[in-house]
């Protein structure tokens, strides 16, 4: 049994797709974690009360008392204002729109809450924990269904003005290219992020029917995803090779252009699609060496990220213990 | 006469075309400037020593004693280490190879002696003195013959792991644009310099000899400036307006990727180019009121510098007084 002095933090992870929680002890332990889906489709409360549902079935398997959880650490798909926890209608969140998510949870709970989004907090968990660790200058990429980013600038996590630095994915790459998400063209989400890969591989599955692409999913051809295309890639399949290769230039020609602007010691790569290994590694990095200018591409790091899909869960214990009121 | 107390703050601003001097009081006052060509043709020695003779003619003009000053704050074009003051050869001063700056004028002066580079000298003194007074999250720019940027971050300078930071010039905005200066293609300074500007416009006035271009300088096209191009664009030269325009449109979409990845508070222009004012900024605004995401878009202000040339000058004042060991 915990004394009453050995406190624990709870640390939630709320995407479009999947939720997690899990439990650390007082000295950053990982002790336990729990998952399941989203199910966004079915709305604002709904998706609350499956967030409150895990994060409490998680402590009584764990035999924790809630009065002995000191704070609540949070990250969740943005825009968010990382000041007063209100959440502004994410892409796959859309029907958090002005949601008070830090003001539900602490009145729910009668705990302190931390929220951040959720490429910052992995970028706080890669610094704390994984491939940033002693690094001041990261610049933290996650490529997944967007693409994001975390900026850890001087050793801290930068935000600024309003909270909403990092929108790494809209940052533009042609000033003629597709047709972005967010409004805009030729944004590099809409270039290289997991959507544009899928999205991609079902145009030219459909001209290429000797490609492996083209009889992944016999018939359905719609429904390919990234991940498909990754692992027709890991099998040689040229076509798949190719939308890969073209992605990570893009992501290279971006990289190189925050290289520019910030300087970074280190480029840290997670979100789903650096599964994707040296596919994606090998283009980018040699992008940035031919584009960067030499003493900045020299002396900058590209590495994959090192906790995966617990990254957001490691920055949010990082950003609670930090910025807790209580636990100051 | 000034009294032993009165100490005063000398600053040089020095640049591949021109070197300027200022002094300034205890208490800020701007008191007297010199200025003078750079001529670095003649190379490393002659720069320097006209560098100090400039100095040294400003301190017996205003009738101050050396030991009256209390130390000497040194923008100069970069790449150099602001720490070390090393000099590591601007693209318009190739021959300071690793030059110790610093080193060379504490041991002239006996003073103390603080180096930035040009555009981080700038963006403090627009912060502390000019357009972006009482703001801590600025974006600032020159575009001249180059194009770089200053970042204040949190209400501090940020120069990046290495001093390199702010290089905004080379950001890539076209996979196969033009080639760039620094072995890179399609980087916005191969679009929206000065240097690009005047390059296009020599070209494009052969083809239109009804332009106000082509007849701006009879017989010598290829002595084109951009100045020249800003002064037709007044007169209403279709041709200079358009190239003005498409290169704004670059220097949009170029504030659209910083604006996305940093949200800064307030875009300040300076540099030569940025006297063409609402020709270059108009088009400016627009290009990142229909591209940036709309909560970035309307929070964000895009202005022209204050200072004007003297923004380096209050930049290495502000830089000096904070920095330097002895004022502390």
């Amino acid at each position: 049994m915990p004394s009453e002095k050995a406190k624990y933090v709870l640390v939630l992870d709320i995407g479009g797709t999947k939720l997690a929680a899990a439990l650390f002890d007082g000295s950053s332990t990982f002790l336990r974690q729990a998952r399941t889906l989203t199910r966004a489709q079915e709305g604002s409360e709904p998706v609350f009360a499956r967030v409150v549902r895990l994060a409490e079935s998680l402590l009584t398997k764990q035999g924790v008392e809630r009065r002995n959880v000191s704070c609540i650490g949070v990250g969740c798909a943005g825009p968010l204002d990382s000041e007063t926890g209100i959440v502004y209608s994410p892409p796959n969140l859309r029907f958090w729109e002005g949601f008070p998510l830090k003001q539900r949870l602490e009145e729910h709970f009668g705990l302190p809450v931390v929220v951040d989004n959720d490429a910052n907090a992995a970028a706080l968990g890669e610094q704390r924990f994984g491939a940033g660790k002693g690094r001041n200058h990261i610049f933290y990429i996650t490529v997944s269904t967007g693409i994001g980013a975390g900026l850890i600038l001087g050793g801290r996590l930068y935000r600024g003005a309003d909270g909403g630095a990092g929108e790494f994915g809209h940052i533009t790459l042609a000033r003629g290219g597709p047709k972005c998400n967010c409004g805009g063209r030729g944004c590099l989400e809409a270039l290289a992020s997991g959507t544009a890969i899928a999205r991609r591989a079902r145009r030219e599955a459909k001209k290429a029917p000797r490609s492996l692409l083209s009889r992944v999913r016999a018939g359905e051809k719609d429904a390919l995803t990234a991940k498909d295309v990754v692992a027709a890639a890991r099998k040689g399949d040229p076509l798949a090779r190719k939308i890969l290769r073209d992605a990570a230039v893009y992501l290279g020609l971006g990289i190189t252009s925050a290289i520019h602007l910030l300087n970074p010691e280190i480029v840290i790569i997670g979100g789903g699609l650096s599964r994707a290994g040296r596919l994606l590694l090998d283009p980018v990095r040699r992008t940035v060496a031919q584009r960067a200018q030499k003493h900045l591409a020299e002396r900058v790091r590209i590495v994959p990220a090192k906790l995966g899909s617990r990254a957001g869960l490691y920055g949010s214990l990082a950003d609670a213990l930090e910025r807790c009121p209580t636990c100051l």
